[in-house]
């Protein structure tokens, strides 16, 4: 059955995004510090069939793996982990409605008991087309993934300027190669008032072939450019790094340093 | 009796801004992820009478309500929530005085134990005219609500561009609707050394038809769109999403990840 | 007898901050919620002569009372409240020295729990003439508190333009009114390269009539409004504000807020 | 033997970076507090040899190092320290990677319980050759430290303005001083799309003259602007400062201060 909501189902938002694994060829490995190490090469090839068993699933699907999984998420509380928040941030328009939302880094512990950035956040952007009087079609949403440097792109895209992203899941992995195609276009509206989003997306596995438009006012670009403008840190993990300077430690360590210094200014 | 005084009576701050349930047409449903579910079906209907009872209300009911909600309140920080903060940033001149205040974002906490965006956060203008030396009559003031977008257009607003914001707080509520209507005026001066903000109402529940000038300088209004930006993200959640990443408990659902992975650039 | 320091002397730095009373009649009142209300007509009369007996002191004073006063800033920290931090970023030319440090606004506690902000934060700047090689005499130093609304006018100064701000510390304060002058100048450099910053400073009590110039490159002033626009929100409370939205507390108070609600678009 | 990886080995990451000790004589004095106090005169003039020592050792040298202070790292943060962070943002190219992470500033305790600033912070920026397809040489980088000084330049770089930094590990440092010469360029792209990242490194005492070209985005860029921004006032310690404005404690001290108070408009 199709979803007529103003919002996406909480069974989208209830897949604790942490399950995130990412697919998207266009997503540079050079954004992934291990991403040629042994770390990727280990997981990249066992993903596609996975994921496509995965992105069949129908809603309903989603809605028991929430129940499924409901237990292990509020015990993630219990065990003292900080809650996870569904900040999706929506534009509603009268043809479809789009909704962006950050997802978070990735980091893995080393044995030193220090954290390394291995996957950096990005932005879930979800257009859906309307179904009637502010409602929305979720069941039928396409969904877009930004990456830090698409970010960088839009937030300095000059008021007259244009972009386009190219995405295919399955790009570098084989036989499925090119059957899926998403092309995000920002385009200034004729009257330099606005910008215009389209996502169309052609999925010739499931003979999809589909067009979505939603305009964006200069005041709501401004609120997505300024929200962007602060998530970036955040999603290259440099706020984590930013949050760890404690002038106690600092200070403590400076005077060990001396024993073991080195030159950074120097490489062989 | 009407008081003079040089900043908004206590009784305006001490009503804990929590309380704020909204009731401005004009602030996009768009806004709400919940905004047309049955939750916020389940509110709206309820409240026009009970607004139109609170507006009426003197300043020294509000002074009681203050007293008989002190205890609740305090009780609240006993019950170790975060105390509230209440951070107006003034500009006084001589004919009128403009006080603007951030208000939180609402959030509902889902079985999962995790946190959903339910409402924006807003700024509250507080506009009073003068009535004498570094005196200004709050209890003549009058409000408005600048929405996430309409903070937006301020912060993106050209040296030499004007903007306007019509509000009608019973727009959609029946046979009142038109009978309040709020315009908020920004305009650069003459000379564009600053802005003119212009609040102007019209009530014809209680023939109340007046208007309030404010000159801003372009040094002032730096400061309110540097403030702007910083508090943007907050509106919007996204801090909360940022103050939540937390590189332990990534690390540790990393791992997990495997087992129920997701591709979210796939949604059918 | 002169320090010949590169950096302020501790003396300086180890009053604490807190201590600091506002006493410069160009800092607006309109930056002070409080301004005319009776708390500040209760301190105001009486600080000129404590003021004018500080302001004599010599820097051993200082010291000693630097000495006098050190357990109890210890043992501050001992009853658990947050650690002080001297942040002064310094500027060192081949005349003078410039030191920028933020001071922290100030805040109130209601009964109700929750805090006002009763004072804006504010930056000090620190003129010292060269005393030799990297030697600066900080024993003739010059200081110039630059308020939130100067901090704007700085953040928002043109490439090619000019400010100036006045002060005078006995500025409505009777018979010493206009017998200290403060200016601060910020101009362009010829070759649109940088900035000149210049304070002079006029004192008839003391027969001082000194001036200070220091060129600040343009990479320098870049650094100087990114760090003036990261702590803008703070200086005005509003960092308080958001640090202080606690979606569990809201969570809570929303589910109270039918039984009271308000509505802020209806003063009266 | 020479490592081929698309990111630095863990081997130089894995060195605790505040064992960082300063020798770059392009690092301002100027920015750090006590440059010219006894603190620096005693650490300077013992580091030069030390200094080459370990800049000779191998990457191996480096693991048993790492293997050497492993446990001690680990018990810092057993001894409720704040974990380190490593989140180096990287951009690889068909002929180089480039990979820049923040360095946290440094501070020391005062007998008050305070805390001073007495280093900033920096940013690392390391320089790798390509060595395959997707894959560095990182045994051959080439490092480069940008003071807040020249991040400052780099953010406030026109779309057509070009930047040059020279540093010299031994100025001052006596006889090999000019043996060791290394220079940052910024350029645009000839076509406007972007910037050119060179940096080019003659060491006579190693017979080492190298350059590597890295070309950067205008999305790059903008990602790296939008970082450096972010970041850099931590690296001048006003966040620590900002994270220490605890209305609690100004409200308690504020109620002291009139028995102390202190003019900041007045030196002497």
């Amino acid at each position: 059955m199709s979803q007529l909501l103003s919002s996406p189902p909480m069974a989208v938002f209830s897949k604790p995004f942490i399950n995130y694994k990412f697919t998207d060829a266009r997503f540079p490995s050079s954004h992934s510090i291990l991403s040629s190490g042994d770390f990727a090469g280990k997981i990249v090839p066992l993903k596609p069939m996975a994921r496509l068993k995965l992105s069949v699933k129908s809603r309903q699907d989603d809605y028991f793996e929430k129940q499924r999984f409901g237990d292990s998420s509020s015990s993630q509380n219990a065990e003292g982990s900080s809650p996870r928040f569904y900040v999706g941030h929506s534009i509603y328009k009268g043809k479809a409605a789009l909704t962006i939302e950050p997802r978070a880094p990735e980091f893995v512990a080393l044995e030193s008991g220090a954290f390394k950035l291995t996957k950096e956040g990005f932005l879930l952007l979800q257009f859906a087309p309307a179904a009637g009087v502010r409602q929305y079609d979720w069941s039928r949403k396409q969904v877009f993934s930004l990456s830090v440097t698409e970010i960088g792109n839009l937030v300095s895209l000059g008021p007259r300027e244009s972009c386009e992203f190219f995405h295919d899941p399955f790009k570098g992995k084989g036989s499925d190669e090119g059957k899926v195609r998403k092309v995000l276009k920002v385009e200034p509206l004729p009257d330099g008032s606005g910008r215009f989003f389209n996502l169309s997306v052609q999925n010739k596995l499931l003979n999809v072939d589909e067009s979505v438009y939603i305009p964006i006012t200069k005041a709501e670009f401004a609120v997505l450019i300024s929200a962007f403008n602060f998530i970036l840190p955040h999603l290259i993990g440099w706020s984590a790094f930013a949050n760890s300077i404690k002038p106690e430690d600092a200070n403590r360590l400076n005077n060990a340093s001396p024993k073991y210094g080195g030159d950074y200014e120097w490489s062989r």
